[in-house]
């Protein structure tokens, strides 16, 4: 199967093998499940940005609309855990996560550049994997569901990236999401063997 | 003035000392930003417990409604920030939260049983003293914008001591609420020389 017309995101280096959709097509309960934590952990990532830039304005604007909005793609990734009886419960996290985090330069703001661009990767990969699940999950509700969230995790690249153009030169954001894309891509490479929204 | 007539909530040991209030109304600004950090804290607590506990469905659900309605909150409260033209900063915290908690044991279950009373109390405080700024704040669209806040305190209160009556028996719940209860009441005694919402 062909993936990538589907990589509505240019930012992202390569598109999603089509080994990962037949991975998480297989195991859509662990997927939903870690799906949930993602989506905790997405609102964690803008409530830790705000706490370390309370003064930034327009970053805490932006961020506070992200963080809700992550809380309630939380709740409803849980009533579809819910539904299917699925316990909440801890998940190995995939490599991924720990490996773009560790990009992140420590001084500033060189800290505040790549937390926003490895935040936008992390958001336009999500886009691309969810719209990928709401193509080709077979359960036709769940597919929706998918597809419902895509067009926020779209928007939260977006965010992301405004944000890094709004504090530093966009030369210099356009050449560290490039080479901080190519990490992410080359993160994905090699399938992740249990199955993750980021495997 | 008279203030013990406002202590709706009844676990708190000591009501409100009239200093604080004339201290708040004297310095409406710094309320105000001090107001933000805390409601942005308060969504970073329950999210941290959420991160703590994953797989404690009730802890979760209620939890994630909290947070929701903090960044609510927190939003609400930047928005009169904007329009009174004080800009976001950073302000040194009383010693109010971090001496409460200390007061959490660090072994499980009693951190869980602590993290909820605690939370449960600053809750409750919050709910007293945003109550008297709805009361005697002299600005009358700011002393609404108060009142408005106070009934969801009093249900974030609400949803703690829940928790905490979920999770453990009654009568333990009942007797080291006792026991942080007294020490909250304590520690705000002697006014902070800074005006805060926990001073
Ligand atoms: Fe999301
Ligand atoms: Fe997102
Ligand atoms: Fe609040
Ligand atoms: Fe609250």
């Amino acid at each position: 199967m062909s993936l990538s017309a589907l990589t509505k995101i240019n930012i992202l280096k390569q598109p999603t093998q089509s080994a990962w959709i037949e991975q998480a097509i297989a195991n859509l309960d662990i997927i939903l499940l870690d799906h949930s934590h993602c989506e905790r952990k997405a609102a964690g990532v803008a409530l830790n940005l705000m706490f370390r830039y309370p003064s930034y304005a327009p970053l805490v604007r932006k961020l506070t609309a992200i963080a809700q909005e992550e809380l309630d793609h939380f709740e409803q990734v849980n009533q579809w855990l819910d539904r299917r009886g699925i316990p909440l419960a801890p998940l190995a996290s995939p490599p991924y996560g720990a490996r773009l985090k560790a990009q992140i330069r420590r001084d500033e703001p060189q800290r505040l550049l790549d937390s926003l661009l490895v935040s936008a990767l992390i958001e336009a990969r999500s886009h691309e994997r969810l719209g990928l699940l709401g193509e080709y999950c077979p359960e036709p509700e769940l597919a929706k569901f998918y597809r419902s969230l895509t067009a926020s995790e779209a928007r939260h690249y977006g965010t992301y990236w405004i944000l890094a153009d709004s504090y530093f030169e966009r030369e210099l954001v356009r050449q560290r999401l490039d080479e901080l894309a190519a990490i992410e891509s080359q993160i994905l490479s090699s399938l992740y063997p249990e199955p993750r929204i980021h495997s």
